[in-house]
């Protein structure tokens, strides 16, 4: 097992998670993905192994401290240590101050920021002994401001990019790589094409952002050597305005 | 009733919450003050009324939905509209990133920004129907960047200022005017005391905030003329390294 | 001579810099108020004289450093102590970038950046050996981002920017106290009345700033208690979207 | 010359200028490097050649209009196409306020942000017609704040920051990428070893950044498919503190 090195991909479900987890298994990285229900990841898993990578697909709840906790002890001692840890759950919803109500405002929290926590830490106390290993937070433009029915959803972000930020001071002099790239515009998943036709069609002028670019981007950020490493970056199409 | 007009200022345990409550009482606002216990709250209650002013104190659990509904509700029926509410609660704690708790990480959102939320949402639906107020909920330097140590209390305060600013880019147009003042510094109460007296030996050279210049602060926020409001707008003692 | 103590408002040739010296001529100050020619200065002159105050209109081409140099030893020398200094030149210009002239981008930083460079100098050499005084120079939205068009503006309002932080964290701890007021939005100027008209018709709903209300936010930084300095804060109509 | 693409290089006087010009040398372009006088430039363009590359070493003021226009006509009518410029020139010096001479704050702002406006509109104005290109300019962490002593040099970078940013805003949509790379922390120069010897010793464990990193930066940033394209990123050494 001593050359064997794993990417944990927490929130796998989306074509983002998934383009992560097969840039980095064609590296050579075996890909441990993860969401709510692992039936639903099997395309991916099975994706990953017809390209001749390993790849192996868990059924987790990222907001409970004890799945968290095993699901990462599990991959430690059984297949691999974890190199790269990627979290990338989103709770992109949209409520009117008033109609927010305290379930969503925590759910999407719980999702959005309290369980990349669990997964910064976890990961993080694995990747302190080796004094190596990289952590991603994906940020979006939440993160960096709040918006008419964004309470929910940018106050998890703005959590998740504090929480990346900490971390990356206190961890970066320990060898350990923590970056919170910020994609800013939609990103050609199901979600944006379902809820957001017009947006959708920008597709044609690659007015939206492709999951594989995110991928290679991630996959940069990983390869810097540690004289120039990049925390905050930011992705957007050429055509987004901002 | 019909002149009457109160502040609510919950988290009015320590100096800051108290002067403001003080500083609106002698405008003649009705002081509406919370913390945790109400017994606590008496020698505010008392010196606010002593002054000639009206100070009614409330044991809330600021966390609980239903408590803080049923306050403001009380407020409302039974003593005044409230014009001016105030979140003053911090959670100011400090643990590297492997030594916090899921229960702290927890905690400390909840008291720093989810029941912001929850009295940012319930006094929004009290002022939307008469188109004018004032939020104003209480930054500090951990709403602006993470540090070391600092995971959960800036990912807290974080979340706060996503609220305020999406708040205010929603409620502002309707004449409500939510702002996010930034204590950047020490502040002369007795946490600071307690736990860095060498901080809070640069008070002889004004060298910490005084509660009372945030309560003027705060007041002249609340007096600006909408054609010229803050939403953002930072206090810091001259002697502060920033 | 011993009591008196002059404000210096370099650009005072608008709304905004004459309501500035209105307000502190009220107070007891000295106004020295300057714009290129001397006789446009007259009206205000005028007014603040008729008031009760006392004021001086000076021509002086901000600039110019021996301008700036004489014109600040003759108000130290002849009038009063600065204990103020407002710098308030704009130079809210739009170009696209291929049709923005060399010269046009330097006269825009001569004016908007260079000038207050030479003001904040020239005041901070007087008010460093009295231990006291206030230095404000005057933002707007071009200081914190820039934009299709405003290469030239943006520039010389983000260089202003630097300089009132960079003298900020100087100066503070020197007694002296620096602040950067950001105006984000259209002001109740001639300008703005003249060249968007649409915007100014926002005025009757208070949609855009009033000069008087800037003024009174200046009054309030300069009287602020030096255990809660502001260095940056923000004025922004209530219909601004932002 | 119908394949050939050059890559423009202003201030390609120090390590990371050189290492910028010899990454892209290496993918095919021909390196057009320029300083103030061009036989200093001669190793640099020697070394490109001995590696197979083709480079063209050229003595130019960039702070002169008439020079960056005729510099840019004849590569565009003898060489080749700009297809990438590069804006490297810094002038980091540090003055407290009032020992910042006019001349400095002045002769700053001319290097290190006016010959950036002039390459910017320049190349600009080369590229529109084409559709395509990189524009980058290499920022500072005085890009960002300002600092005690550095009035005139973030100054001159902020006002560099907010071309990018105007440039960026107003050139993406028609195909041109502009981006401002921050490069926050020592770089591995001449400068450097010089001026900051106790910073330079921190080469030996990667304190420094290396200008080989930087030119793989800015390459990363040259390759980005137009659907994902970052305009500010930033790189460090591990042992940075920020």
């Amino acid at each position: 097992m001593s050359d064997k090195k794993a990417i944990l991909v927490i929130g796998a479900g989306d074509a983002t998670g998934g383009a992560i987890a097969k840039r980095f298994a064609r590296e050579g990285y075996i890909a441990c993905v993860t969401r709510r229900s692992a039936d639903k990841l099997e395309p991916l898993v099975q994706e990953i192994r017809a390209a001749g990578g390993e790849a192996h697909g868990f059924g987790s709840d990222a907001r409970k401290e004890d799945e968290m906790v095993s699901l990462i002890e599990h991959i430690e001692s059984q297949i691999a240590p974890i190199e790269v840890a990627v979290f990338n759950i989103g709770a992109n919803v949209r409520f009117g101050i008033t109609e927010t109500t305290a379930r969503v405002y925590f759910k999407v929290w719980e999702m959005a920021c309290f369980a990349g926590f669990l997964m910064g830490r976890e990961t993080a106390k694995r990747m302190l002994p080796r004094g190596r290993g990289t952590i991603l937070f994906t940020g979006a433009t939440a993160s960096l401001r709040g918006r008419d029915g964004f309470a929910a959803f940018a106050g998890a972000k703005h959590g998740l990019r504090a929480l990346a930020q900490s971390m990356a001071r206190e961890l970066w002099p320990q060898g350990i790589h923590v970056a919170h790239p910020i994609i800013d515009g939609a990103i050609d998943t199901d979600f944006i094409r379902s809820n957001f036709p017009e947006r959708y069609a920008l597709k044609k002028q690659d007015g939206i952002v492709s999951p594989e670019a995110i991928a290679d981007a991630y996959w940069a950020i990983h390869q810097q050597p540690r004289n120039a490493w990049t925390h905050e970056t930011e992705l957007r199409p050429w055509l987004e305005s901002w």
